[in-house]
């Protein structure tokens, strides 16, 4: 019954009716790639047309389009949508334009992997099809972009299902940077609780901030409050007490990368969280599509983990409020760690030494 | 030989040849409070002269002096400064004048212990020696004021010694919020990595940036930098990332509050770090005061924790960058979670569970 094609349109009307999933979509007139401006969110919901390659080559370059299967998506519709440009080319001449466009849009942003993997999509339609002329290429163009689209969609929604079957109504669960609509079509890692949000149930989520770019004050905590979603915005090293006041049950993380032993790369701060939720012993589940498992990487070890920008981390480029002014946050101030986790405590008369409750005694006791 | 007077004043000279440790002074005539100003760091290193009681409450109030025992020895210096004004009052007068004085000052952060414990420190100096007369008490009062000074100078060199006798040459600790000598005279968590530099130890720190106020970024990663200290800024969620890259052999962190059980309140992610390090096998030390131990405090679960105002997390107040420019940071943009701490993995064809490395193959085997 689960991701049948009629059970999938259901799943699909149920997440449409509370989230915003129309952030790429091709204009009626196929002149243009309509996209919701990313960089304006929180603090504005922009809509914005591209019809040229300066401006597709812009919107991936300052992250305008993010999200490595919106990336995708998006690339195939622009890569249509520039190609009607040259209909009245020949077929060598269009093929040319073609190349020079695709190879320029890919150089937006080298180590996003869905963009060459669309744009190679969308090139091979072309190579392919050679003999059908130029205006049955154009009509295979469309169709190719809307599949990478669709293709998408089913997978996401897939995702929501099998992850909203591991929750229970009432559940809190942790999760952290952002894959939701924004990001793929419908949602991976946070796309159950729009799910269940749907569906009337009651899921609490708290989202880590994940610096330094923010996704999940930006973007998360923006996707699920506006979809009603109970949402409470978190900073990274806030994961510890929540978990410790009993209030998450499940942590749902994305993945960029998953190994052949299960070891699984995702944006930085995930594996804190996962030892945290070992310690507490919360389950950690990873949600993402099977084109992210590489059977040809044997481990973590074998994953190269890319270094960015210090100044991410000490110049701040993101408009403030840095989240939704009506996000609930919780923010306490200090934290409290349990002797266990300690090996010692340094004073001023010396260094004590487990088992603290004795001798933290002692050293009073020995002033007199 | 440790913590002798002799030895104790070598210590002092070899932490002062390198650090800023002068962040609170009484001015040569005795008519103002030298303090550095907080909030212009890392930006500006400004002295400020502060000789009237508004001035003090707003210093206070608006975090230009911050750091519990800094906030201490400012308080009974201001109180000395405060009191000379009225030096040709009765002692009735005095004392009224006093009182206004100290309440008012009180009220500047009402959850400040040591702001309170040095005001009514320096009051009990007026009211025990009434039949001395004003201009006696005066000279009490600024004894009295020198003596808060220098017992935390005393404590704080002490700890240093200790908590560097945990260390050896090559070492990385991973450090968390502020406690150097801005927070108080001479560091206590923070203070062993400046003590380590002066007698020429190579020490590599990671401090956390410290979310939401980002006391790491803006003051740890000043004074240690500009110590010449080796310290490289990470975010909070990069705890896990360096301790797995081996680079962390210690976690040196600091306390508000320590229960009679040895459970440690301090900074919120304190306990994040501890798990993350018990995980790794690092061991963890906690670095304070004996004045912060409870003994009336049976465990952690007796310390209540201060909530504050969400917009720490949502809007931020420093100026950039909010880093020293120069200091280095490691910025990975993902990490890698071990397939020991996952539950599942959820992807569209379905939730594949542990053993991953059969499960996963299964998973491409079952398209065939």
């Amino acid at each position: 019954m689960l991701n049948t094609q009629a059970s999938l349109s259901k799943t699909r009307k149920q997440i449409e009716s509370i989230a915003i999933t129309n952030n790429i979509a091709l204009s009626e007139d196929d002149s243009a790639v309509i996209i919701i401006d990313q960089t304006k969110i929180p603090n504005a919901l922009e809509y914005k047309k591209i019809s040229d390659l300066e401006s597709a080559y812009e919107a991936i370059k300052k992250l305008e389009v993010r999200g490595a299967p919106a990336i995708g998506i998006f690339a195939g519709y622009t890569m249509y949508v520039l190609a009607l440009k040259n209909r009245d080319l020949s077929y060598e001449d269009f093929y040319q334009a073609f190349e020079s466009d695709k190879e320029y849009l890919n150089s937006s942003r080298p180590t996003a992997v869905n963009l060459s993997w669309a744009l190679n999509r969308m090139e091979k339609v072309v190579t392919d099809n050679k003999e059908k002329g130029v205006e049955e290429i154009l009509s295979l163009l469309k169709e190719e972009a809307l599949k990478i689209h669709n293709e998408d969609i089913e997978m996401c929604l897939k995702i929501c299902e099998y992850g909203l079957s591991l929750l229970k109504d009432g559940d809190g669960v942790l999760t952290h940077c952002n894959a939701g609509p924004l990001a793929t079509s419908y949602g991976t890692a946070q796309g159950p609780f729009l799910l269940a949000k749907a569906r009337g149930m009651n899921i609490k989520v708290f989202a880590d901030e994940t610096r330094p770019l923010l996704q999940g004050a930006r973007l998360t905590s923006f996707e699920l409050s506006r979809a009603g979603v109970d949402v409470t915005l978190i900073c990274d090293n806030m994961a510890s007490i929540v978990m410790k006041n009993g209030w998450i049950n499940a942590c749902f993380v994305g993945c960029d990368r998953i190994a052949a032993n299960g070891d699984v790369a995702n944006k930085i701060g995930t594996s804190g969280v996962a030892i945290l939720a070992k310690h507490y012993g919360i389950p950690v589940y990873s949600l993402g599509p099977t084109s992210t498992i590489d059977m040809n990487c044997p481990d973590g070890d074998h994953i190269k983990i890319e270094l960015r920008d210090p100044d991410e981390i000490k110049e701040m480029w993101y408009e403030r409020p840095m989240a939704p002014k009506e996000v609930k946050c919780y923010n306490p101030s200090f934290d409290v760690t349990d002797h266990e986790l300690l090996s010692g405590i340094v004073t001023e008369k010396g260094i004590v030494y487990p088992p603290f409750d004795i001798n933290l005694k002692k050293l009073f006791d020995e002033d007199h």
